[in-house]
Parts: C-alpha cells; structure tokens; sequence
C-alpha cells in the first residue's frame, strides 16, 4: 500500500520524522543500551530531557518566566475537575463559553463544583457560530472564564483571544495548541490533552500562571493539586514518561521546523486550500460560520448525505484514514490536519474528493 | 557495549521479545500502514485490541465474571484517593497495614476522605517484617481494609492473602501483580500501576468487583468514577492508548510463557538464586525478615557501607543498570527483578558482585 495519511482526529498522527526516530531508538535511547520507556522518571539522564523539554515548550510559545509547565497524566478531560477544584480560589462561580460539545463536557464538570454562567452560547446557531464578543455576559465576579479555543467535533476555532481583564482566562487549546505563535501572557492557564499536536494520547500539557496557585478545594485529591505537581515538577508520582519523551521530540522537531510562525503559516495555508475546494465544489459543504473555521479539524458535508458511508469507506481504501466525522456531529466527514499532516496529504484529499464527485 | 541488564524499579524493563515487536511494528501496526500511537481509541482495530488484551489478562489471572478490569490514566497514586471516594460507600472508617512507604502514602491520602485506622504496623521492626496477621487490629465496621502486596521500595511482600471476611479487601499491587497466579475472588479491588509487570508508566489496571461500584463520594471527579469508568469500558475519555497496546503484548508474551504458574516458578527461582548469594557472602546482607522477602525487589546493602556508591557505579559500567536503592530506604542497593528479568541477569550480578566482593 502507498503511502496513508491519517486524518484522526486524536490519537493524531505523529510527524513522520518523529516517529522514524522514535523507532530507531526504540531499543537504545541516546545509545545508552535501553528504552526511553525503561528508564525510571528520576534518572539524570531522564532529568535532562525533560528539562530539555520544557525548555523547549517555553521557547516554541514564549512562555513568561511567571508561567508554570506541568505534564500531567491523564487527558484535557481531568482538568475539567482539576480547573474549579483549584482556581475558584474562595470565589463560588465560574464563566464559562458554550461553543459545542467540549465546551459543554467542560460545564457539565464544573457544575459539580461551582455556580457556571454561561456567559455565551452558540447555540442559536447550532454551534456554527460565536456570539459576538461584544454580547457576552461576563460576571465580573467570576473566579475564571473557560472557553475552548478549538472545537474539534464541529471544527470552529477562536480567532482571536477575548479580554477578560482581571478575571483569569482558561482554555482548552487541547486540538490547536502549538498550531499558531501564543500570547501566553493573555491567559490564567492554558491546558490541552497531548494527543493531537504533542504527543501520545494520555499526557496532559498545563500552563499556569504561578499566582494562581495554592487555593483549592479542600477534597482535592492530591494529584489533581496544581500546586503540589508544580512544587514537585509534574513528578509527585511516577509521570507518564513515554509519552513525555514522545512530546520531547515533537517540540524538537517544531524547532526544527523554525518555531511557530512558519508551523502557522503552513496550517493556515492547508486550511485555506481544503476549504477553498469545499467552498467551489457543488458536491461538498461546511456549515462553520467563516470567521471561525477551524485550521486544525475541517468539517464537511455531502449535499447527497446519503453517500457519506462510501465516501469514507472508498477513502480509506485510497489510503486516507479516519475522514469519518464524529457521531455527536451527526456524521459526516471531519479532516483534522494538525502540525504533523504536510500538505501533500490535503493534496491527495482534494484529489480524491474531486475523482469521488466526478464518479 | 553488551547486553545491559535494567534493574530499574519502574519503569522497568519490559520483555525484550516484546520491546522487539513494538519496534518492528512501530510505524507500522498490523500492516495497517500507521502506528497503535497514532489511532482512535474509538476505532474498531483499537476495540478488538482492547478487547483481546481484557480477555487476555482475565485468562491470566483467572478473574471472575462478577470483577470489571479497568485500564485507567494515571500511576496507582492516583488510585490513592480514588479508593476511599469509590469504597466508603457510606461508611467513614477503613483500615490500613502499615507495611512501608507506599503504605504510608496510601493512607496519607486517605487520611483526607475518612478516618484511618493502622490495623497494623511494621514499624516496630523498621518495616522490616509484617506483624502476625493473628494480631491485626481490624474494626468489624471498615468500609474496607488496604494492604500493599509488595513494598517495592524495601523489598518487602505478603506471601499469604489476609483474610478479612465480607469486608472488601483492596491491595496495591503496582510491583508484584502478574509475577504469580492469584485468587482474585479473595478481593473488592487489585489495583496495580503499570510500569513494573504491565506496560509504560501513565497507566493503571484496576479489578474490582462489580457490587462494590455506583456509591461514590458526592465531589468524586467523573473520570474518578469507577462505575462510570467501568460502563464506558475505560474509554469515558481518551486512554493513555500506547501504553495499553503494550500491555496487551505484555500479557500475550506471558501467555506465550505458559501463564503465570510457569512465570512464578521463574520468579521464585531468581529471587532464591539471589537472595541465596547475598545470605552465603560475607558482604553483602538483605534486612528483610526472610519470610516476608520480596520475589520482585530484592534489597542489600554492603557491610561496608562506604563502598556503596563505588558499587553502584561499577555495575553500571559493567552494563548492570539502575541497582541504587530508593533515597527513602537510605540508600543501598535494590534489584528489581519483574518477570522481564531473565535468570541470565541474576548470573551477571551475582557475577558482578562477586568480582566486586573479590576485588
């Protein structure tokens, strides 16, 4: 078979680089005789390439030196209990923007632990939109305001960062982190689950600004103490130290590749491309309001729904993967293109969207 | 450099039969032209993985119908606080032994949610054996009683299972599961982080028996949950994925051993051949009370203490990887010898310390 290119929405494909390394050095990490995933979290040369890597992720997004890094176990789904359980810090109610289905599980958790006013909701648009900034009603009394900056069900994406002021901004940047040059300096704490553009799936990435710390709920459990794991280096307990190393290699090769902006342009490029077709096809559509169609997950429909099985099914068998949209979308196709697809894997998509339509 | 044997306490070596496989087929899983990193857990390849690898590990250790197997994020500290919040179940009190560290931290945590009672401590012995099991002060009214299977830091493990009648018997296992066939039905819940007989760090095996699940603490995180872990068969959100396919070719590699009498004849074996070198040397001594020695973590320390340091160094010069002991021990020397260990690794140390003892 020639060469697939995996359009999965997470557990994502890795870049190829990345994962060529990876296997070399499966067996014999740095030459040292053994695996990276056989190493205990607490060895020196452990040590060294997690330092490595922070450094690294600091660079790629200029984290300010008041900004904690934490690598977390678990996915961006715990921090949906982690966030009010340490950043009401006394305060009893949170805002929070419903902007789809990850906005929503994010509400759904942190109901159990505070007030939520949901300060804005696109859902008088079934979630195509977002409510103007302008007409958000913000509690200038919440603790925080969560948003998340990517959808990747629906595929809406924030252009631009809302102001909150004073009141601590919480994002889900899960499916578009390190897509785009950050102002990290805008947020309060910024979380994303590793497996779309970082690395394996069950690793989490949390960047916090280190004032907001130390307050939480008395029945936090230790692990979830954004403190404590601060304090101890995201190692209080043995991390998830494959998937890590994983991460360590990705924001390597993000170096490599000469940092964000060039890594920006070239999404906004294979974004451009495939909605440009999408858009001038008669066959094809998107239902995302074009201000905030998403760079990283590209949603798209059949006119004749009814083709959408074949569509995937005949699309994977031309050795493009995971096209399928995700059953709360009601179906249809979903791309996600994350730093790791080139642009030779949206050629070869509008290649075959265009033999399909023509059959 | 040659073979290098990995000592390491977790993450630990895994088989290398098994590290071989994962390499060849790293790029590349199943001829499916992508990686077991790289796919939906949500997929039906990923699925049928999931499933045999339950199905594998229930053929393993014989687990009953009546016991969910859970595959969570996470290390078994995270199940520290997961226990009392799923097991109290109404009541306030649960018991624990008190047989070493990772005792202690189990119920430090614990301490946060209900009353702990130290049914029984080693303390009087520096935790170097277990108090007789006939002098167990057990409350008739414990939610549950806790014990850790295996003291991996000191080397320390119960060769009998406590028999608490209908109260729920909960164990830690992170060191020891899998080394030995196990009457699972003796448990409420076996919880066992990965990285030492299992798989990758990052992930937890949880068997719990299915009555004991639903009446959790009101402030319990859903991914805390393990009837809601349960009923979405551990996928409620995205698992850790590569460190459970991992597992799963752990657990084949085992069956492909003849299962789990076989492996703890070998393991007996190791633990014997060594514990037997360390008692007949003038040199070297292990503190643990010999019936309760661990078949998994084997401690010793030099009468000349001083040249400890000196000991460590050399071996791993001589490609004898990661013999120091834990800080908390106050040092020496620990060889965790897993089921990954073959009895050539035994012969090289005790090789190696003999020429060390020599010289």
């Amino acid at each position: 078979m020639s060469q697939i290119y995996n359009f999965s929405a997470g557990p994502a494909a890795l870049p190829v680089e990345v994962m060529q390394q990876a296997q070399a050095e499966f067996l014999n990490w740095q030459g040292k005789g053994l695996s990276a995933m056989e190493i205990s979290h607490r060895h020196s040369w452990f040590m060294s390439m997690v330092e490595q890597t922070e450094q690294d992720l600091r660079e790629l997004l200029a984290i300010p030196k008041q900004y904690k890094v934490l690598f977390l176990a678990g996915g961006a789904s715990f921090q949906f209990a982690m966030i009010p359980m340490n950043l009401l810090r006394g305060k009893n109610s949170a805002d929070y923007i419903n902007t789809g289905i990850w906005s929503q599980k994010a509400i759904t958790e942190a109901k159990r632990y505070c007030q939520v006013n949901i300060a804005a909701s696109g859902e008088s648009s079934q979630f195509n939109s977002i409510p103007d900034f302008n007409q958000w009603q913000l509690n200038p009394h919440a603790a925080y305001v969560h948003y998340a900056a990517n959808e990747t069900i629906s595929g809406l994406e924030f252009p631009y960062i809302p102001e909150t002021g004073d009141i601590p901004l919480v994002t889900d940047m899960s499916s578009n982190i390190l897509s785009a040059p950050l102002d990290v300096s805008r947020f309060g704490l910024i979380y994303a689950g590793a497996q779309k553009n970082i690395g394996p799936s069950g690793l989490s990435v949390v960047i916090v600004r280190e004032d907001l710390l130390g307050d939480v709920l008395p029945f936090t459990p230790t692990l979830y103490n954004y403190q404590i794991q601060a304090e101890n280096n995201s190692m209080y307990n043995t991390p998830p130290t494959y998937a890590w190393y994983i991460a360590g290699l990705v924001f390597a090769w993000l170096k490599k590749q000469g940092g964000l902006a060039i890594i920006a342009e070239r999404n906004r490029h294979k974004a451009e491309k495939l909605y440009t077709y999408i858009d001038q096809s008669e066959f094809y559509f998107n239902t995302i309001d074009v201000r905030y169609r998403s760079k990283m997950n590209v949603t798209f429909r059949l006119k004749q729904s009814e083709l959408e099985p074949l569509f995937i099914k005949q699309a994977e068998q031309a050795g493009l993967f995971a096209l399928n949209g995700h059953k709360s979308a009601g179906g249809g196709m979903r791309a996600s293109i994350y730093n790791a697809m080139p642009e030779a894997g949206i050629d070869r998509l509008i290649e075959f969207m265009h033999a399909f339509k023509s059959k």
